[in-house]
Order: C-alpha cells, then sequence, then structure tokens
C-alpha cells in the first residue's frame, strides 16, 4: 500500500460530524451525515458508506524553493486539538487546465492568481493537506482533495480564503468543487 | 477505470519478445521472456506472469510551452509499422529529488541536464511514452515507466540517447532503473 494514500469515508461514521455540504461549482455529492479519513485503502465499503474519495500526498508542483520556505515557516500540522472545524474541499480541473505545459499553469497559478501568497495569509492559523487523485489507477471524480482544520475562532478567516481563491483565474478552470464543513466530536 | 492507466505484464506471453534486460542501477527485475501490454488494469494475475508493473500517462511536469511545441512538431506516436525494436525502461528517483520544489527539479532537469534538448534530436526516430507510477493507490516499486519504439536501423541512436542522459546531473537522482530490450514478433 502506498502510505502517502488517504481514504475520505462520507456515511454515519467516523469523528468528524458534517455541517454543510456545498455544490460550489457542478455536481453535488450525496448527503452523508459524518466523516471518517482514513491511512491507507479502504477494501470493504461498509453498507453505510454514501460515498468513498481518494488521494494521494505527494511532492510539490508548483511552488518555488523561496515560497515554500516561507510556507515552512509558518504552517503547522493538521490535528491540533483547538482545531476543531475543518474543511474537505475536494476540486475537478478542466481539460484546458490539464493540457497546458508547467509554465502555463504556474503562470496561472501564482503570477496571476497569487495562490501561495493569498494561502500564506492564513498560516498558521489554517493548517491544511493536499491530496492528488488524477493519477490514481482507477478513474476518480475529482482532481484534488484538500483537508483543512483551524479553531472556531478562525472559520470567518477561512471563510474569506476560500473566497479569495475562487475570485482567481486559475479557478476559472475549476469545473467542479464541492465544500464540506466538519466539526471534530467534543468541538 | 482510469483511462490513462497501462499495465505492463512480464512473462511468458505477449507480442514482445525479451532480448536482454539489464540493472543499470538497483535491483533487477526477475527475468522475463516476454512482455505484454494491456490497456489499463490487469484483475486476475495468470500463474506465468513474473512481474506486472503500472502507470499512467499524465500532464507535462517539465517541458515549457516552447519545448512542448519543438516536440509536437517532431514526435509520433508508438506503434509505426517499421517500429519493431523498442524499450521499457522503469526508473525510481531519490527521496531526495522528490523533496526539491518545482523550480529545483526543472532547474536539473533542463538548465543543467538539457533532458528535453536531448531527446529532441532523437525525435522522430524514437518514439516515447511516459508513464507515472509514483501517485498510484498502491505501492508501486518505480516512478515512472519510459516505453520507446524504433526501427532496427535506429538502435545505435536509441544506445546513444540513454546513455546522453544517464551522465547528465539529473540521472545521480535516479537509485533504480532497470533497461529492458523488446523485439516485436515478426520483427
Amino acid at each position: 500500500m502506498n502510505p502517502r494514500l488517504f481514504t475520505f469515508v462520507g456515511g454515519t461514521t467516523g469523528p468528524w460530524a458534517v455541517e454543510k455540504m456545498e455544490a460550489v461549482v457542478g455536481d453535488p455529492l450525496p448527503a452523508a451525515k459524518r466523516l471518517n479519513i482514513v491511512e491507507g485503502a479502504v477494501i470493504d465499503r461498509a453498507a453505510e458508506t454514501v460515498w468513498m474519495l481518494r488521494g494521494v500526498t505527494s511532492n510539490e508542483r508548483y511552488a518555488t524553493r523561496a515560497e515554500k520556505n516561507l510556507m515552512a515557516a509558518k504552517q503547522v500540522a493538521l490535528g491540533r486539538p483547538t482545531a476543531t472545524r475543518a474543511a474537505l474541499i475536494p476540486i475537478r480541473k478542466s481539460a484546458k487546465w490539464w493540457a497546458m505545459t508547467q509554465d502555463e499553469r504556474r503562470a496561472v497559478f501564482e503570477d496571476t492568481s497569487r495562490h501561495v501568497q493569498t494561502g500564506l495569509k492564513y498560516l498558521p492559523a489554517v493548517a491544511r493537506r493536499l491530496h492528488h487523485c488524477r493519477d490514481l489507477g482507477e478513474a476518480e471524480p475529482f482532481d484534488f482533495l484538500t483537508l483543512f482544520d483551524y479553531a472556531p475562532a478562525d472559520a470567518a478567516a477561512f471563510d474569506d480564503l476560500v473566497a479569495a481563491l475562487r475570485v482567481t483565474a486559475e479557478w476559472s478552470f475549476v469545473e467542479r468543487e464541492v465544500d464540506i464543513r466538519l466539526v471534530r466530536d467534543g468541538g
């Protein structure tokens, strides 16, 4: 098994209660009451599972060394005890995005859309882990799954972050996005 | 199933006879007499299968638009009737490679190692298809599988191509490489 693989299981079990699920663009996902985040593959799909999404963490695709160093100096890992709010945001980008070369995608991602610079403003309040789905062996409905967590007091800041990204040129290539907000048990 | 997935099956069947298998660096693969190239996944592993390697074609990772246009003007697809020789070259790069940021990897790949410029010299004689394995859900023994085909008269040129790449700075990050040469039935 790939140790970088994570499975996100929407259904009726798991430590995260689904507070809200919104289809930002494209088709929604079926409603789920709870989310479980599993390290590795889930072989046997439980009867109560509504959907399963899989993704792998991977190497940096766009950030430069200078940008990565800025992020590394501020960012924190998922799972702080105070981070009782989370968001899982699955995204699929268009065929037009994937047909672009590396320099063209980088130009949209940062030179035009300031993806890294915008994200930096919300560190360390918002922790983030990016999972890639596009190059899994099975066809997947999304290209990326991003998991964020933050304290309740930072929920408004997180709303600002996603709003800032959604008006960028980069987001004109997003053809499906679902925004799933989560509250941890006891949080 | 992901329509970009290919499975390379080493064993006793398939249209390609294995002429030579050489471990260039790192562990060899077990000897196989023939190779079958399957579009998609292979669910049931046959008793005579010696190894199976899987990979997906994907978006460009390093080439710029200018470089891609130069390649597109000269390159041809695999499968020309005259291309009765082939090579399957599985490669794994080191953790140090994958820890580098995009700008650092690009600098080694092209600014220092001239990977695209070297490859361009051998177009259209050598056709090439790159498959990625690193972000598949299962742990795979290699990061990339590259399949090349060419006419018998271009076999020496192909040897020159791989020799030129193997002395580059980029190849100092290659920790496993197996070179499998193939001859098509009737070729």
